[in-house]
């Protein structure tokens, strides 16, 4: 059987292989996780609200629907990209819904990239990205961050070395992996620079309403002066990633054309499932929700940080989140991460190597945290145990 | 804002052309539809099975699952390919859950097409499928069909004529368009033929258990020894289409990839949809409602095929559906259905021209009509009508 060639560029992901080597360790404390708490779900008001979708919708929950999405629905998003996120222009024409981000950078792969085309992320990034566009023959080019965000002096190097770049994938709130939020200034000058390219700037943010410290900053679409943003926002970390709920905001020419790919591809997400978080949303009041699910990660993130401080050789540098789901470890230069995963399993944590969200391989000194899935117990004593393991490396 | 070559290949569906024609017209017989009826969903069974899976799952419902989907869905349709389809040696191993049949679509496009392979379809075929291979840069070719199915000697021919003919798509039971189903000796002898060359032979089978006469007929995957059929069932039609569940069947090597593919394309399908399903599945008898459907469709079907033979010109051929959720329609030759279509929508009656279902232009005296979606009073009182608009043409 002869595949494409295509699929010879698939390559495993890093996070799975961590979890192949935790499995049946049910007594590990895993920071390795990317998930939002379950316990965080509301579920006695989504069972409510699924009770009342039953009796006002009936058969059209279990029909087909369009491929741009269940109409509420779009009309909800319309209202949240115009209120939440300063996308003042916004209608139903700039919408398609999509099952998940993750089908958004799929379909941004076959919508943009031609063999050999460069897709420019920061250094590093969300590998399920870089894993969606690699089959399509893209180059990848990466851009330093440092805590203010992505370095602009290196943006306009990448951009300037890359004439064939086409995508630039970014995620200014709170990255996975390393946590961090752009700052204001940084998010103008970076509008100001790539406007001046031909280049599709990919807005992925699934972690810009977790913000549990300071203000939020507009989104990079809501300071698009030239229709170039393609943003991704979804209901996986406010609401529940299990329903597989996300939308794409663009111009609507891109709108379109992600609504006719989708088509080819699973014709439309399930009614059923963007019906329950329609009435979820109208029925119930989302955004107390999302303060709850705020407040909760912050103590996390906190205590996390406080641990940290307390019991990490003080050679180990570290984020402090204002949000998301993430923090982010650097190791010194010499040491790899990879390797003392063996150590840290051994004694009961796990974590995630940073490397593989690096486009190019070869940093082996950085590690992502996850502090939305473990308990505060679990924090104090997971921090305390990975403290005394680096203490043998440093 | 510059798009991939492939997106200069995307076409719009003749089928929402059509639709387009008919918007706004709500007194409209329509036979263009391809969708099952919904008042043959089971409502209630559905809401008490979604009712058990909020009792014992939870959470579990809006979490994360595995890409390869919900284990005791996998585990019910490995059960199935067994007992129904007669994949004797079936296994998890040669499964993974898809949204949706187009879903599996797509993701072989991606998997075995390379710029300038040549995809061969039964022609015509089902034009989704054509649109999931078109932005691959696939190139078609089409084999003959007749009332046994596909034509062997057609068959031999095009395989030789492309030595770069790498999938070839088939839809055995009550094609769409046509409703035609194979018989086993072509069954058999397509085997025979396609065994001989390094083709994966994709079996679509959405409409295979809506058979209501006579008894089933063998899948190809069951008389496969090469492990070259890729397999793609789906609740969609036995079901409800709105859940968007199928799955693919294959070798462990074909549903990996499959599996791998479709983590960077949608990670997952949602475990609400997967768990409603399996829940429905386990609680109640499918095999007595999909008897159900199969009574009422068939008496449906019956009724189309005697209106037409009271009220249709002779000189108009159209097949005896043993299945499924269409009829075919052939015109005399120098007729145009496409500008028919203007009359019968004047008239009150609309259809899906055929021409569009061929993988090359020019076909136009053919059409595709839907006994599913129509009562037997609509009907009786649409043939007629639309009898009385082909005798102006005949």
């Amino acid at each position: 059987m002869v595949f494409s060639i295509r699929m010879s560029r698939i390559k495993e992901s890093g996070i799975r292989a961590v979890q192949k080597r935790i499995v049946g360790k049910s007594d590990i404390i895993s920071f390795a996780a990317g998930l939002p708490d379950p316990n965080l779900y509301p579920m006695e008001d989504l069972r409510k609200a699924t009770e009342e979708m039953f009796d006002k919708e009936g058969q059209k929950a279990f029909s087909y629907g369009l491929t741009k999405g269940y109409e509420p629905l779009i009309q909800l998003l319309v209202k949240r990209m115009i209120e939440k996120e300063g996308v003042k222009d916004c209608t139903r024409d700039n919408i398609c819904i999509l099952s998940g981000s993750q089908q958004g950078l799929g379909l941004a792969g076959l919508m943009f990239i031609d063999e050999g085309d460069v897709v420019i992320t920061e250094n590093p990034s969300y590998l399920g990205a870089i894993n969606a566009f690699r089959p399509y023959g893209a180059e990848f080019a990466g851009v330093d961050t440092d805590d203010d965000g992505i370095v602009i002096e290196d943006l306009e190097k990448v951009l300037k070395e890359n004439p064939r770049a086409k995508l630039l994938y970014v995620i200014p709130n709170f990255q996975n992996p390393t946590g961090k939020a752009w700052t204001l200034e940084r998010r103008k000058r970076f509008m100001e620079v790539v406007s001046k390219y031909d280049v599709v700037v990919l807005e992925d943010n699934p972690y810009g309403e977790i913000r549990f410290r300071n203000e939020p900053l507009p989104d990079l679409i809501s300071l698009d002066k030239k229709a170039q943003v393609v943003y991704l926002g979804s209901l996986s970390k406010v609401l529940s990633p299990g329903m597989r709920i996300a939308w794409v905001c663009a111009s609507p020419e891109v709108a379109k054309m992600v609504e006719a790919l989708k088509e080819t591809n699973d014709l439309q997400s399930p009614e059923l499932t963007q019906m329950v978080a329609t009435y979820y949303m109208n029925m119930f009041d989302m955004e107390a929700h999302i303060k709850h699910i705020q407040q909760t990660y912050k103590k996390r993130a906190d205590l996390m940080v406080k641990m940290i401080e307390e019991h990490f050789p003080k050679e180990i540098k570290f984020t402090r989140p204002e949000g998301g789901m993430f923090l982010w470890l650097e190791l010194p230069k010499e040491l790899d991460s990879d390797k003392i995963l063996d150590d840290a399993v051994e004694a009961g944590v796990a974590y995630i190597p940073g490397e593989s969200f690096f486009a190019h391989e070869g940093i082996k000194n950085t590690i992502r945290m996850n502090f939305t899935l473990v308990t505060e117990e679990q924090i104090e004593k997971g921090i305390k145990i990975l403290g005394d393991v680096f203490k043998k490396y440093i």
